[in-house]
């Protein structure tokens, strides 16, 4: 077997917070699991785009920051030794005459399975990037989708776009650092929480952002990478010129499924339909769970993705190994895992 | 109204860890609970049962105390001031003409409610008592079914009888302190842990418990609730009497449903069916969760309960506020809970 071919009994596609859980819950029943991302680290969008925000409702964590979960989750996974494949994308999925998988990637790696677990949350995600000519030459160096360091503004004038909750948190940080800040939203209606609106309409009182609403993107003007101005318009036809160094478009993740929307699945919205209580897709042996599945009435929540890991890791139990039952066990009557 | 009757949006019967969460997941939903218990503290089995005992399939903890994540599940809970009815049992249901439910308790309480969420676990628990002539003679004195202080057994010679975890952990412990040990156990098969069994019987090897399978529990002798003798017998009909002054029968726990089993609900040996992405059962407005709701494939994890915590408070929501349309939103996007 060549060093990129590998044989084990679950891959799971994704490593986020579902997808690490989903490697727990596998090893608590003696199976052993692959895990592929395309991202370099673990932890899929908890550690990619918000690593510090605090999440509320992860139970028994009255608060949790999403990095911290994400460590929690591979020090729990652990003991099960997961082979992690990161920095790479799935590529095929092919069933093998003896109804074995084999998982193929974008590096060439290819595992042999007797289940594979979707835990792919939006897919290979990134943001959702305005239509605005010539976007590409701004991005990088005057176009940012993420704030990494706050610090990089200061002095600048600074053009923050979307209604949603990355808009308003920017909105309310980054006049502490930056000249000038507007704030551009197709309506003057804001779908973060009612709390953070509220202060932003008092900073914008005060003075210390511009509200730009109801206006839209509509152009960049600029060269070699500097922005000087971006032009916006609102829904007759008005420009407006905003001097502006820096825009930061927030307008929330383009999901995209890849190669596995051909992989012949029932889809609903780009997302994968399964039975709700064994996470299943229409192919036996492929499963999927977290936000890239669905079914009636689901509820886009880590805790119920971890739930799923926990159905699917059963429902996979007797396709790795066929001759034993499952003698179900409590929470707490299990021994130390991994030992 | 008087001071025993109340109106709130949601009533929870039973304050373990499910239906601690489910108080949080309604609250974040902007629903006001209730919660009734039959013990005198919050936690369920978790605290009266074993709440020392390490729990390690809670996601994001690899390794916790029950009483522990009780403690975590109360404080997450508090900031939306749910009002607990301790030390009291569910004595009715009764639907009002406007559609609400009203609930009463054992102590009178009667509360006027939108919905209901069944989070009982086993129902109103007690231990699985063995059917032996006068036993009741002996308990609290010479016969228990719970540990409380291994101390108490020092210089005393005990049977343990039953084959899981409580009795094989209790068969390692309880040499260091007592006389004699006795394990009596119907077979020679003990459903712990594998290498808790193995530990057990090289306890036995040295001579530091003796093993007495297959035997059965058949007698007490003794007086005053002072045991002298526990009487066993095989399958053969051979008896033996041992000499002992404490019984320990670890035959789990009794399930109880109490009233409830009348409610009218499908039952499935003694659990409550419901819409496995709902929760809700037969009756629109009453739910289940946990350990006490079934459905195919239905796992009895605490970290289940807690997804059906939440899929029953988003379930409940239009019942609780017809005229609003539940913008739904991801674990991250909301404020902190309470504030």
């Amino acid at each position: 077997m060549s060093k990129n071919n590998h044989q084990t009994d679950v891959v799971i596609i994704g490593a986020g917070p579902t997808g690490l859980f989903a490697i727990f819950q596998c090893g608590m029943l003696g199976m052993k699991t692959h895990v592929i991302d395309a991202l370099e680290a673990t932890g899929g969008q908890c550690t990619a785009l918000y690593p510090e925000k605090p999440i509320y409702d992860i139970p028994g964590f009255p608060t949790v920051a999403a990095a911290e979960l994400i460590e929690h989750l591979e020090q729990q996974a652990a003991p099960f030794d997961p082979l992690y494949h990161l920095d790479q994308q799935v590529t095929g999925l092919q069933q093998e005459s003896n109804g074995n998988w084999t998982v193929t990637t974008s590096k060439s790696t290819a595992i042999s399975c007797k289940a594979v677990i979707i835990a792919a949350g939006a897919g290979a995600f990134g943001p959702n990037r305005p239509p605005l000519e010539g976007l590409e030459n701004f991005e990088g160096s005057s176009v940012f989708y993420l704030v990494k360091r706050r610090e990089a503004f200061r002095d600048k004038s600074v053009v923050i776009a979307g209604g949603g909750d990355s808009a308003v948190d920017w909105a309310m940080s980054l006049p502490e650092v930056a000249k000038k800040v507007y704030v551009v939203h197709r309506r003057d209606k804001f779908r973060a929480a009612p709390e953070s609106v509220a202060r932003m309409r008092s900073l914008a009182e005060m003075g210390k952002i511009e509200m730009v609403v109801p206006y839209q993107l509509h152009g960049l003007e600029g060269t070699d990478g500097k922005l000087e101005a971006v032009i916006v318009k609102d829904l007759k036809g008005n420009e407006r010129s905003l001097e502006a160094n820096i825009l930061l478009p927030f307008y929330g993740l383009a999901t995209d499924l890849g190669p596995m929307a051909d992989w012949g699945f029932e889809l609903e919205r780009n997302h994968v339909v399964v039975n709700p209580t064994t996470c299943q897709t229409q192919k036996p042996g492929i499963f999927a769970i977290g936000d890239i599945a669905t079914y009636e009435n689901k509820l886009k929540l880590i805790l119920c993705g971890f739930s799923e890991a926990a159905m699917a890791a059963h429902a996979i139990y007797p396709l790795v190994f066929p001759d034993h039952e499952l003698h179900f066990q409590y929470s707490t009557s299990q021994g130390v895992p991994g030992e």
